[in-house]
């Protein structure tokens, strides 16, 4: 184990950055902040480069204890507590966090699995909820069009509770590139000129495109779609927020699917 | 219409008191932010104390000019854009606001209705969805324990997105004043000793407890339900976003009683 001392020492400089969300060389790093992100990408199997630790609350903790005991001595780093409250990103850390290699996934020449493709979801807790809920329901592809919320972001990894490591994760996918990959029937949610979630059979394979808080998808998507569908909702409100939607939609094609 | 120039005005004092959620007299007041969420309360049928509105932005804007033929000239007060943005609880404020009595409802003998409980939901964000998915869904009343988010707080009203106004509210109900007035069949969801979502037949009118986002719901709450519910997911992640689970369930039930 290696102890840090000063706020000058160029390993923990680098880590101030990548925690901050700015670029460090070429290589994407990402910031995983606090016991459960750590636990979760450890769960897969993935590496880090460095745990960081409070040396101080690491004496009292003993989730801190077990947590330091699954990664190699060398790249676990103790550091004084005010040095580890600058690089923490919320206000009441855990005393923890791992700087890790972003895993990236280069886009295939088809998709040919169900998938969702999510259009200028800007809000990085609905872009946090939908990730964690598609993972949830089985489904291992999202792909992201320019204009979604960051999807490495703090904010972004804080609400998926973990569901960027379940998730083959495409950034920047223009609307133009997923169309001409995507080999099952794209279904795309609407108010008008759409049919019932309800009503409809389900294919077993589907890709689903959810779109922008207040405009929807784009005519491009909707034009492309095999199918518009509408959630048969109370006029009470005008809409269902986009993570809502999606679960109603992504849970009852498990339900159809006979996923009990 | 009235103009306000001074930030000393004791009507703009008491609204500026209002809209950052302090105490202002005996009453309960609610301050309305921006466009959206006025005219939702418009449409209710209920009335506003005041409209605030940034006198500038008025010259300018549609929207600004068809929100005030709404309401009373006398209730209108226009002020400088400085002055407004002082009132303005978010960054980027539309130019108005309203300040208006907060709809209060009174805990009845007995609960015959379908109804959502609470249980210590801490998070407004999470809150705010869960207002609008049970309004979406077609259930009109929800019961908050002590220590959920502050249900009328400006985060809360910004996810609902105008859900309160469609709704009973009742806030600070504990487990046994709810329990003791519930004459419906109470429903929980819970991750063991559970049945299957999708293997139930679920009665017309229920109960739905949703609970703390990392306790889950109350072990009273349990012990009381005539029925404890899992959602069939993927081991992908732990678990799903509380207001993610409850739109998966009150969403199934609309489905399961024929609401296309």
């Amino acid at each position: 184990m290696k102890q840090i001392q000063s706020k000058d020492n160029p390993l923990y400089k680098k880590a101030l950055r990548i925690a901050q969300g700015r670029k460090v060389g070429r290589e994407t790093w990402v910031w995983l902040e606090g016991i459960h992100l750590c636990q979760a990408w450890l769960d897969r199997g993935y590496e880090v480069a460095q745990l960081w630790v409070d040396a101080e609350r690491l004496e009292l903790d003993q989730e801190l204890q077990q947590l330091i005991k699954r990664v190699p001595a060398q790249q676990i780093i103790q550091l004084p507590s005010a040095l580890m409250r600058q690089l923490s990103q919320v206000e009441h850390g855990q005393g923890v966090g791992a700087v890790a290699a972003m895993p990236e996934h280069v886009l295939g020449q088809t998709i040919h699995h169900s998938c969702v493709y999510l259009d200028r979801v800007q809000d990085p807790g609905n872009v946090g909820t939908l990730l964690r809920t598609v993972a949830a329901a089985g489904i291992d592809a999202v792909y992201l069009s320019p204009g979604c919320a960051a999807v490495w972001s703090q904010k972004v990894l804080r609400s998926a509770q973990g569901a960027h490591f379940a998730l083959q994760l495409y950034e920047n996918v223009s609307i133009d590139d997923f169309l001409e990959r995507l080999c099952v029937p794209l279904y795309v949610t609407a108010l008008e000129q759409a049919q019932s979630l309800y009503t409809m059979k389900l294919p077993p394979s589907v890709a689903w495109a959810f779109g922008n808080e207040g405009q929807g998808v784009a005519p491009a998507l909707l034009q492309a779609a095999s199918q518009a569908v509408y959630i048969p909702q109370s006029t009470a409100v005008e809409s269902l927020n986009v993570a809502v939607a999606a679960a109603v939609c992504l849970f009852e094609h498990r339900r159809q699917h006979g996923v009990n």
